[in-house]
């Protein structure tokens, strides 16, 4: 990307109307459309910034605090990316179960490690009805903190995937669809088919579904979920993609069966989950550390699961998507047939030929989250921009 | 703080005679009045530089060791923050036990970890007797490297807890006196209580009360030491706080009452500690891996702390402070009294009150940890504050 | 060093007929007499600009991927040092033993951690016939990686220790040879006994005396490999060796007594290491977790082991090599009679007089990983550090 095209992209971002400024990031659907928008544009002209060796570090000190509540590698290599990339460096918060028993910890907790942080990024998806609360808590500790004087800034909160969403999976996923379909405005009219797909596992979130229902619709597409019966989301994140689809001008649809999803679908979207009501079974169980108790829920699950071995992405079904050439998506890793299980989510053909196109869909994460980092903390991002750009500091000495 | 107050300050501290330069900073009381308040001048200038969006980043690569024998999360944050405002990559040491048998490994170790390193923080409070003996080990090791030209300059040791002091938090606790009475020298003659309080847990270590009188004493203050008895500290810190409380013009009373303590306090401290001999017979346990002793040393103590319940500061003994209205004071966290415990060393009414003051106390470690590196590294601060503000670098690009 | 020595460093390495560029730097054998010697050059380079207080800071962001497959401090705290130097941001993989069963898998994770990585540093060297090959794994996955526009740059593997290869270890020991003797060209003729020694461990891996033989072949150098029968290292390595050492114009011999090995040297590296058969049965009972048939071969190579408790270089044995005055040579931590061990690989007195020029040859590592990353970034390195020194940047501001 040239400078003049970098300049033109942040022309287009001064241009949104946009109030993100000292708030977080937790679901997509809290933002305006112009926020949306903001935040693809901000990450493309992070991306244009560092292929064109101009340094996008906004910070020259400042911490990142990373707090995973549950595993992360790609996750965590993104958003130390992210961080590194803007100037701040990644301090991880590894705490004790203990010390979330209390609001009070919380409060104190997020003031402590605040002083001198500008980002807060917060993994929190193990228990339903639990995650984004907390990261709400956060949020409101930061607040309290600020208002007291306690913190000379607001950090921004980002949230890396919670019970309810995964925003910066949900936002690099579309940034992937606007390269690919020639700009966000393409999807209009697109069919995306978000459907479950079997895995010899169980327990995986729902914010990933949840998360591609929420984001694709605001864009006016016809979106299909599908699922075996019992397989359900959270309700309210059903109900409120409904809306916005029809708002939107596209359409929403919800079957039971894998090939009804994939007919005539420009995209396809084939991910396990864990159904709702055993999310929410598991919720006491992993509270108490009923290890027999989960052992037990987890073979009724599988046993479960095993009578959906058909809802995996073959070529058979790909041929059912329009001209038998959708585009494939995962959030990676993907269970490959044959390949990391002997029966799962794809056909090790489907994958290998989308390969390459799934790992770009993920390299734009660490762009979405900059974007959402620096779209939290700056009251014109626009302005940063331009000033980044002029100083025009090379990213590497060549 | 305007550029110009910035500069009141450097000259302020280009005033002083200091020797900080290629030492470290273990305790308090063996540094001068002189270095202690050019210790607090350094953190109000680099608080008052990122204020004012003027990076104090001194270097532009170099390692800061992080060497925590003890959980940490409050002091990993502001060690991370210090070390990352002034440029340097924090990199923890994290060693197996068997590493620091002998001194020859110590020895060895301080040299392999400092060929491009700056500072060393090391918290190591767990064993009396020991934590400020392996930090002055470290040093050794380090004069040993630079004097046979195997280290190009010598790092300074922080201490970011030892079994003697706490001087990160002592120094950061009266910062936090000086901006809320106007200055240190506005703490002559003003009473301060370093008590003892009740804690439903045992073990808790000596540095923190011993950190605050050692440190109390050299501004002339009015300090009484309050604990039940058999819950003394160290001896010789003891001792030699007295000494230096006569001689800053100061007094210090040793009581076995919290009432009288408090009585006309400017100040109050309670925080619980375990009794020395307790962590002296604790020593031998832990070296042996005695869980059974641990165990029963554990209940003996949790038993003698029960009779000291009442040893909470409550509303009724804040009413006993000067005009009720004595400034609260805690490391944190507070065991509070029907929150994070059922009975504790504060209710929970008194601790809301002063929430924003202890935070508040809290936010001032990072930039007092910064001014120890800086000023261990150093010869001429001020001229390298100077420079500093004369390049002018933004922090952060706005 | 002085900006024109620094200089005239750089003219010496534009005269190098170089290919490192894209290269990973995983064997010192597979790089040309030039490549060798344009490593030590950056090497000194990089460490001439820092003693200069002249920034050698190439990145202003990006991710330098530490990935260690076995324990490791040193090289560890060696790895962060350079990439630091450079401006790179350590980021640690911290894998789970599963993430590596398939291909598939490691190509996907190299992906995936590399979207905004310079350079990825692996450690593996615990199974013989493995560390190498995921190395190379790694290696591919990047070429397919960038080759498929998923990533915009190739990150730089460095070998931080294989199975099979430590060039990082060996070629800072050849670079301390170098400062010692007064220059690489002066090694040619002196004459080096690697040797083994006693040590009360086992399983020790053969990647350091393999990296030696393999380094000290390139350059002339008279080779004395010592080893009690049984002692093996991997054939093909000490083949290739003595191939080179004819090829250079010096000499190997294969001798199994450290006395023949130790008379006339200049040189003297007696270090520990398993068997090469040892390493080949250690590898099926690792992968089957089989603890009663690791602890059965611990006991009968220990017992083994035991009967050359003589194999110790002693002040005696220091008596045989030239002058009685070899330099002694260890990639620490060495195990020294009396002080680590009852019984080990040197005697106090001898390490005592050589422990200095130990800790030196230490500090030569991080300037030879920053050398390894930064020839494998640059297409012309000598006008990237022509660029730095002309910025000149201050590293500390004084």
């Amino acid at each position: 990307m040239s400078v003049n095209e970098i300049k033109a992209l942040i022309d287009r971002l001064a241009a949104k109307k946009i109030g993100m400024y000292h708030k977080d990031f937790l679901l997509t659907w809290e933002k305006t459309r112009d926020e949306i928008d903001a935040t693809f544009l901000v990450a493309d002209i992070l991306r244009g910034m560092r292929d064109a060796n101009v340094s996008p570090r906004v910070w020259h000190s400042g911490i990142a605090v990373s707090n995973f509540r549950d595993n992360s590698t790609r996750t965590r290599f993104s958003y130390a990316s992210a961080c590194d990339l803007l100037g701040l460096y990644v301090q991880d918060l590894d705490e004790g179960k203990s010390q979330i028993a209390h609001g009070e910890t919380v409060r104190e907790t997020a003031a402590m490690i605040s002083f001198l942080t500008e980002a807060i990024g917060i993994r929190d998806d193990m228990y339903l009805g639990e995650g984004d609360r907390y990261q709400r808590e956060v949020g409101s500790a930061l607040d309290a903190a600020v208002a007291s004087g306690v913190l000379p800034d607001r950090p921004t909160v980002v949230n890396l995937q919670s019970d309810i969403d995964h925003p910066t999976q949900a936002m690099a996923d579309f940034l992937h669809l606007a390269h690919h379909f020639g700009g966000i405005g393409k999807l209009k009219g697109k069919k995306i088919a978000m459907t479950w797909a079997y895995s010899p596992s169980y327990g995986k979130p729902l914010s990933v579904p949840q998360g591609i229902i929420g984001l694709a619709s605001r864009f006016g597409m016809d979106i299909t979920l599908a699922h075996p019966e019992g397989y359900d989301l959270i309700p309210d994140v059903v109900a409120l993609s409904k809306k916005q689809a029809a708002e939107s001008g596209g359409s929403f649809t919800h079957v039971n069966s894998m090939d009804d999803a994939f007919k005539g679908a420009d995209i396809v979207y084939p991910k396990s989950w864990a159904p709702f009501d055993v999310m929410q079974k598991r919720v006491p169980l992993l509270k108490a550390g009923d290890q027999a108790g989960l052992k037990d829920l987890e073979k009724t699950c599988l046993a479960n699961n095993a009578r959906f071995q058909d809802w995996e992405c073959t070529e058979e079904k790909m041929k059912l998507t329009k001209d038998g050439k959708a585009l494939y998506m995962h959030c990676l890793p993907a269970d490959i047939t044959g390949v990391s299980c002997k029966a799962g989510e794809v056909a090790a053909s489907v994958f290998e030929r989308y390969r390459d196109d799934t790992y770009r869909e993920a390299g734009f994460k660490p762009y979405i989250i900059a974007a959402m980092i620096l779209l939290g903390k700056r009251k014109d991002p626009a302005a940063t921009l331009r000033a980044l750009l002029e100083k025009g500091h090379q990213r590497e000495t060549l």
